[in-house]
């Protein structure tokens, strides 16, 4: 039976992901992301389910950067999962008493106009996940009245729900992915996300136009991208992309060969089918029939120039 | 005197920022971003300083989605800050009897390999800001051993420093930038920057390359490109630009009515000195007397042809 | 009672052109296009009425060149007109008894498919028009036999059609030009074109992408693209340019304003409603209320950022 | 001994051009270019030396035309050959003595200058080639006193020298073309040139700078564009295209195949040694190894992600 890593400890939304990504995958749970990936990377466990982004907050950092980094991971999956969140307190509290919350800082962001509204003298306090904060307040003796997190977080560690579906929006979304070391690509679904990342060519001005008109050109959509600064000072940045299709597709393949030629470094990060299921509208010219007639063509004139 | 809020308590980054940017200003501490922020908007204070980006971290979100909705307010300065992080505990700890540590998150990512070499086991938990964080260890009957923050929140707070510059990486910059309410613009420089928020049209497929050409068209480099989340989901985002500019430049404010055109919205965050005083190249046909020769000679064809 | 040169003599294409363009005027019938245009910019006529280009010759290099040098003339109106070819000859001729055929280089390329079949072994000699090739046929003692040219031609120097529409393709049109010296353009239809002239700056490798993208920013159309020499060697061209619209729109005006500061030189040519009464489809951000919301804007951030 | 065809007769600068080009060869003069190449296509003639572009007249339209239709012929070396205009005539004639004059219509346009201003009231006629009129006059009891055309021409047909160099600019070149039919092509050189002819997808807009972007993605410079009229109506145009680089160059033969995907139709005429031995500035991401490197990467990561 296979495992794969996750962000733990038991109760986290990363646990509910993975869940429902691999329902008889082992579980080992990690303290945090960089530790999830290490796992996968020294072949403790097969892969790991990580979060990418998330609908309200944006990219998640700590997975960006661990993905871009380091010994190279593969993205095989993905899954969007709705994000609700409860207020968790021992059994007997009521919302009226609760002086301190413990919770992680995205959470915190997400539930700020219920605390406001409900909690205005609240004190936040951060912790590295939802389902570590739910444990902290499980613990006797805890200096915490409440956390914030998964209902599911609540049921595991005894908890009750003082409130629930807190967040402001609730609509908001988590996409998670699930990464293994490299191997065989899953198989082109018609409806694929791609990933990499690219790092500028130092020497070279107008760079991101050059990048972006390598996908352009082909009739590639950009799904996602996202600039993260490479440590060398401000104004330094490479970038994620997640574009439509899959490497083994034509135009993605010439792509991503375009964007190897132009960038500094380029790091493949996996083709996979996407969640939301949708087809690329594949413009004239970038079909992969087409791509093999160009290449018939071009043989031919090589050959005789007729 | 004037007086501006900053991201407090006192011997914060963002106190040392304010500090250099405008020595004789009264000084607001308030306890995250966003109150900062609408000190400035409420007119309790002049102006804020707020980080906006850092060299290892990336992006501040908090601020990024601050400055993005909400009443407006306009960038008038910046400052580059290094950042040096030193491990700050009562007079008298010692190296090794440190087990719980707390900082701001950021802080904590910045300072992962020190942690790992010497205080392996050590307990990290977050805190609001740095100087927060030394606050809460200066307390009697604190359950922490030690803060990550600058020397000034330190000496601000009666501790000693057990190691010093103890980040990752010794050249680690924070960019600053000090906000007002709307009103007269900085005077043009020579070198100068100038942000912006962008909204896609939903419409609109294509629409990042088409909001990069209206730079590039006009030959203006971008210095820096972010996505958020709009938080209407998975695949739904704005932008945060930096270009080389001032609107007060013909270029820069075509390039900007452009994209105002093109996009859902757009929201101007200020035109303002560059920290670097790096200079733009002009290219060919963009420097301001020749957009106003090419706007002479259309007035004259649009009256007789001519 | 205005008068318009055209060329002449009487019975060329260009005369039919020219009753309908302004079936009033009084005609001016010269012996080349440049005695025609410069007859219009001395003032000894109003205008001119010139041919542009051939569906199946392509442009009218005398008359492209002719607009592009010298003192300016603009397009004040175009015409459409089907080019029917007849072989004329003096009465009694039969069409076994042809040997020496007369008419103009354009014709002659025209007809080409029916020479070869039906006359495979006359000998063509080129004159300055089709009507000039009638006439001479008409004068007593001619040495040539027939001359290709209009049905119009035949009557007025008193002709018969041995026969008629042989031309090789029966839907050849000629795109005619009424040009007048500056002064009042005339105004937006709804469905205009734009004639221009572009000189490429000589310091400025990849210039007619940057050309092109000017009119693509502006979501504008090109409908005819034609290079010609400069005259300064093989590789140097000059360009001229349809595009759809009028000068008096924003996108337009911008258009041309960017190609201004991007080139060496720009020639107007002229705005004016299109033969084919096409409207273009205007792009999202392309509208004149878009551009003007968009310089409102501008004026707002430039007064006080907000 | 190998035969070529030509513009004849003897004393066109085609001949001038063919004997520069292959010394060696047996000359087959032809009454025009058409019959020049279908001697080439039909195998009359190993191949032809026909004109293509001219400095001040720009391209020859009857060789365009005849390149992009019928049976396929490739370029395989070009020639830039200086056109020098002399005014022959029999033994005896003087200048003052010159009514006619018979010449090619290009000769006629690049003198008239010299003819304005030297014979005011001389009646021109038009001939097919220069040699032809020159031919023309030299025969007993010919109606004209003067030709235009190469001092050889004179003196292949025993005319005299009336006035040398009287072409309006003394530097006009043309480049002449020597094509054959389909087969190996020539060695790359490192400063060749590409030619081609290119069919617009007829329901595809922006279809121009799609195929600019074809070669702009590459880092190709375009050396001339060139639009003739497909002869389906007025606005229907297809493109000749020189680039720089051989197809056998990766990024010449990318852009080529991607040429092929976005349009209806793409003729390969030839790549070749430049006759002004200029080598292209090769952009960083667009050379060879740079392209084989980026295979290699993209085979690996096809392979395993990796």
């Amino acid at each position: 039976m296979r495992k794969l890593a996750y962000l733990g400890p038991e109760g986290t939304f990363s646990e509910e992901a993975l869940r429902i990504l691999a329902p008889d995958a082992e579980r080992l749970p990690c303290s945090n992301v960089a530790a999830a990936l290490d796992a996968a990377r020294r072949g403790e466990a097969e892969g790991a389910v990580v979060p990418l982004e998330n609908s309200l907050e944006g990219g998640i950092t700590s997975t960006l950067d661990e993905l871009a980094w380091g010994q190279p991971l593969i993205i095989v999956a993905e899954l969007l999962l709705p994000v609700k969140f409860s207020l968790l307190a021992r059994p007997g509290t009521e919302l009226g008493q609760i002086k301190r919350v413990i919770t992680h800082q995205a959470a915190h962001t997400q539930c700020r106009a219920f605390l406001a509204r409900e909690l205005p003298d609240v004190h936040v306090i951060a912790a590295a996940s939802t389902a570590a904060a739910a444990q902290e307040v499980s613990l006797p003796g805890s200096p915490y009245d409440a956390a914030i997190g998964a209902a599911i977080a609540g049921e595991h560690y005894g908890l009750i729900e003082v409130a629930s579906d807190i967040g402001d929006r609730s609509d908001t979304v988590t996409r998670f992915v699930q990464v293994t070391r490299p191997g065989p690509l899953p198989k082109p679904t018609g409806a694929d996300r791609t990933s990499l990342v690219a790092y500028l060519a130092e020497d070279h001005s107008g760079a991101l136009l050059d990048m972006l008109s390598q996908f352009a050109t082909r009739g590639i959509n950009l799904t996602r991208i996202e600039s993260r600064p490479t440590g060398d000072g401000i104004g330094q940045y490479f970038f994620h992309f997640d574009c439509e299709g899959h490497v083994f597709e034509s135009r993605v393949g010439e792509a991503l060969s375009g964007l190897h030629r132009v960038c500094a470094d380029v790091r493949f990060l996996g083709s996979y089918a996407r969640a939301d299921g949708l087809s690329p509208q594949i413009r004239r010219g970038t079909a992969d029939h087409e791509f093999a007639e160009a290449a018939e063509w071009l043989d031919r004139i090589r050959g005789d120039g007729a």
